[in-house]
């Protein structure tokens, strides 16, 4: 029986390309697998039909859209995962929910094989890879563009020689990758770090400094999901989307930075998240507000652990799971309501109200009213600081 | 001999009628001692006339401004120090500089006991009373405000029997302090969490949405310090009073959360710091292009522990020492120059250069030129993700 | 109607005293309540005797020694919690399951007060106390000995003028603090630091320098907890007992240490837990075996916040729940066999086999059968050194 | 002009061959470079002798012993490094030092690759690597075992092909690799998990179960660095080598595993430290004396962090740089004397003392004298408890 492989299918020159590549090198056949994670491009009905005239058996599209915001970003957005402080992982999302559908289509097609057409020097191999691994230990990987040092010009080459169905002209100055959750742009001039970003780089976002009104949002959120706006009933879908709409709007969430990749590289990367940064920006401040002391400090770490394991391609790690564990916990009183204003590049929050709020006007307020006992603080003082007072009299009398 | 009381003086109210209530509950003769750390407010002279009319033995008043920005926010700025990921300990910087002070007023002027102004349930009293333990533990404190339950309507009754040359009248519907780093405002209609801040909360900071011109800046570091601006020489507080009154004409710099105390409650701040926000953006950015990946990873953790110790209070304990001692380390190579635009609230950076960068454009690039051995990467991916796949091959076979 | 307070009650002079004191001093009736979680001393039937005797018009007894192995010592073992690397927590562990028992006390038989007999320079009136008001909020606490300044001398006479029926000359050199998890010693001439622990100190171990013939025990594990010994099926509490019987035999678990108590001083602590000693060890060899790597790394964090928190009296906080969560997650495959030999105060771990191993001997193996790649190390080695690489040749360069 | 390689030369067959055969394979000129970190086996001159009989036309050979003692093993145990909590990290150790070495010797006789004997599926590799690659980027590494599949039948047919001096029929059933610090073994029955070790395994200790006097050392530390055994001056080599010897004969330092390997893998692994283990302990010890809690509690994270970055053969990196200065600003006090009883296996601390002890009898006492006012802690507990008692209130306000 021949083999079968499955190759993670964009409806792109390189992936088109890859079909048949992959057929003739191989002799196997190759299934053609397509995600609609919210990439905003061509309908997938297109994309199969370009799939098949490329030469595939099969080809396999999967709207999961709903299944990316409620099973990717959500988790995402418990943990306020921004790498390195500030992205919020973007590619690093939709990598593992394309490798389980990968791994579902190999099992109902019989492939034996997966395929992908990642780079050698970027994150996303290792997010495929590992990923496969981990879902699939026996499924094979093939990497044609990495291990077969396959370039653009040869692949405009083959496309031009077999006819295939793509338009090879059109060729953005920047490798983007982008889903619901943002948008990743990198190379081109961007690779020089002195360089600005301009505006063409941009697509969800309008130019935050071109004058306009603000919009004021109110979220509402019920065990750390958004769960209405403005009053009205949203999937995480839905939230995700109007924010993208909204806040790109307002020119929110543009990101800049020089980033530390797994592969030991640093790269220049201009994101555009808008639904992300005011989602997260909303969440953070309601967990300030009904989320414990301690338990938001240690959070902090967990949430920066769980971001680097997913950004380093460890989504479907033992660790991963028990972290998702610990952050579940933690959402169960992250309820409530935040109002914020979307405006020139920023998503401010100006008011927050919850059942669930540990904020105690009574314990806080300085008017009529207080019910903290300030006499117990003097006890609580200097028993904080008998650590520090015992070694200074040590310290002292040593010197 | 007669005992002596330093007392920390504001020039306020407050503290003007504490003198004379010290003096007379206690019998000690009152050293007041005013610090300068940039909160702008009468100059050092009436101040130190003021103590004396009020009933001071002593008056030291100390311009601490240079000290204060060299000592305490340029290690803060190193930490990129931000409480809740968000919030520039201004008030928890000044303090340890203040009780520093306090204590050398205290040898120089024979006191044995050293007085503060603040309440039960606030940060500060934790942060003046540790500190005066770890720096003289053997002065005494007093807390006249916390432990005798001293309030407003007493002072003024006191002030007005004196007749103390203090203006009664004045009074903020808020509680500020401020200092170089940064401006803190709480209390009034602020204690309800669903109002919003109004413009006059503000002081450093112009509105951000009025529309002006945008401010590009060049800000440039030596080994984590800011040593010049647009090319031209700068102190640490030059750069702080520049930013300040450069961000703050953009309306950067704004912050409104609810925040965790050391005392156990939850509370409503509003800050503004345009000068330590456009900074610490800055440096953050330029770490990200010098400071190698894993050194920078767990330096967001020392980081962050750092700073919960200052806000606790906790500068002069010998944990803060052994994390300064990593944070210098990690400072060694932070050079080189930022570009940031200032504009409609936002400092953003749109360049960076550094002779210490780890960007390696031939290694990074996807044109001619690239450095990168692909090769290697299908053995890192695979051992990377080895882990993982051996737990998947056990845990699908177990189930 | 008359007050009811809720009294921990250990039958001994402190407490037995305590009855007729509350109720002379507040007019309240006094409910004993008297938990048995294994401290090994008198039948809880003379305990409730005594209690009536003394005065108290109601006298709760509840044997929790199951409750406590299963529901406080397991998830202890889970954690491998060790204090400061060393002390299983046993003290620490009791509290929350006695305030439990406390707090329902006060429920069924109307108590609006909970008080307890311990001092105010130890751990245990912080794991009390904010247990109560984490329990039960609305209960107030009472303190007599630490708020009251109560001393033995005062008991003494107290008992001897009301003819309690108490045997007031039986004084320990000790203070001791036990239970079915362990037994802990302090003060008397262990305040010395440099004096060394003599044999009358310990009760659950023998000296472990006599010679006799080691024990060979083979302990099962599922998920995590004991469940067999040598074959033979156990609970949780029959683990331990078994185990603090053959494991004391041997002098296995005895620690002598210097100790950070959370009200700020270091105190000289002897501890024996022959049983939690052998079990940590077999439970921490075991997840070597069946726990990958980074959830393993990452565990032996949380299970070291885990720890603190309960030693510093949080067991019932949010951020316990929280930890509690990811330690579960941890310990789905901690199934199998750890043989070991106790012998002359060591538990030496000999053996382990499991269903649920990571270690794959063909991929260890140095002989034949050797599945492991080779060829893959030479591509990963470069990579995870390349951050390293990068830096030496900024250095380099630089110098 | 001949390239040149310099090669790790233990003296043992496979290096031994490699000499010829690197020569053989490359056409370049050999420099043995043979590093004496304690391992006691031959002395240098044989092993240099041997090295150009075998073809090396230079032969380096260095007593390192005081360096590694200095420069490694300190660092070490002011870490209190001990991998997975148990392993001290005996190889991991010796690797960065013998990589100095090569660079230095590379440089001295103008060599551009260096070249080393591990295999593919070890840590060595990695730390050999890495650091060379930390330390002189430019050189270029040889591993001919691992890229080229060299057996060890294939060394053996060249040593009786080529006639060298080396005897092949010494075989350890067993992979061995050791220095001052320690020993490790490997392979063999080993590769059993459930197979306990045989004596024969051990070279280091003696049975800890055969029946002996036991024996009592005070060990002397100044910042953290052993000075003086029994009250006699001590270098830290004389310190390890010493302790090695009275601790090996009583048994200490066993130590038997399933580790976690960098390159993904488990493996059985039973280590020899009594020197090591000895010295920890008595370290530790004399750290909770007189190290400040919260700076032991985050030393603690500090030093797993350190550990695991030198096992993972990041010794050169800027990170480890960073944790040293850590470490060695928390070593500043760690002054005093230990006594400790070594008997069977065990290395037990029985007395403590020292001119910068934190621990205060009048604060700790229960006894007179007792200079801790208890009256603090009902401030103290009230507050610590607050933010769980808040939540609490929320939670059953809620339920």
């Amino acid at each position: 029986m021949t083999e079968r492989v499955v190759l993670a299918y964009s409806g792109g020159l390189d992936t088109s390309v890859a079909i048949g590549w992959i057929a003739e090198q191989t002799g196997a056949e190759v299934v053609a697998c397509a995600i609609d994670v919210g990439q905003d491009g061509e309908d997938l009905d297109t994309i199969r039909k370009r799939a098949l005239e490329c030469g595939a058996v099969e080809a396999v599209v999967v709207d999961a859209k709903d299944e990316f915001a409620d099973g990717y970003c959500l988790p995402a957005l418990a943990a306020n995962a921004l790498y390195m402080d500030r992205y919020p992982l973007v590619s690093a999302l939709s990598r593992p929910l394309i490798v389980k559908h990968l791994v579902e289509a190999a099992k109902e097609h019989g492939a034996t094989v997966v395929a992908h057409g990642c780079t050698g020097k970027g994150n996303d191999q290792v997010r495929f890879e590992v990923g496969v691994g981990a879902l699939a230990p026996d499924l094979k990987v093939l990497a044609p563009v990495r291990d077969f040092a396959w370039t653009r010009e040869k692949a405009i080459a083959y496309a031009e020689d077999h006819d295939l169905p793509i338009d090879v002209s059109k060729k953005s100055p920047f490798s983007i990758d982008q889903n619901v959750w943002g948008r990743a742009v990198e190379t081109g001039f961007l690779e020089d770090l002195w360089n600005a970003p301009t505006e063409e780089v941009y697509d969800y976002t309008q130019d935050p400094s071109t004058p306009r009104a603000a919009d004021e949002v109110v979220l509402t959120f019920q065990a750390g999901r958004p769960v209405a706006i403005d009053g009205k009933p949203v999937t995480m879908l839905q939230a995700i989307q109007q924010l993208n709409e909204r806040a790109g709007a307002q020119g929110v969430g543009r990101l800049d930075m020089v980033e530390d990749r797994l592969v030991g590289i640093k790269s220049r990367e201009v994101y555009e998240a808008p639904g992300a940064i005011a989602l997260i920006t909303a969440h953070q401040e309601l967990e300030n507000v009904t989320v414990e002391r301690d338990l938001a400090r240690f959070k902090r770490e967990v949430g920066k652990r769980w971001t680097e394991l997913v950004y380093d391609g460890l989504w479907f790690s033992p660790l991963k799971r028990a972290l998702d564990s610990f952050v579940e916990s933690s959402q169960e009183h992250v309820t409530g309501d935040v109002r914020m204003t979307l405006h020139a590049g920023r998503a401010v929050v100006t008011g927050r109200r919850s059942p669930a709020s540990l904020y105690d006007f009574n314990l806080a307020t300085y008017d009529e009213g207080d019910a903290f006992d300030q006499s117990l603080a003097r006890g609580f003082v200097e028993l904080w600081g008998l650590p520090s007072k015992i070694a200074a009299k040590r310290d002292l009398g040593q010197s």
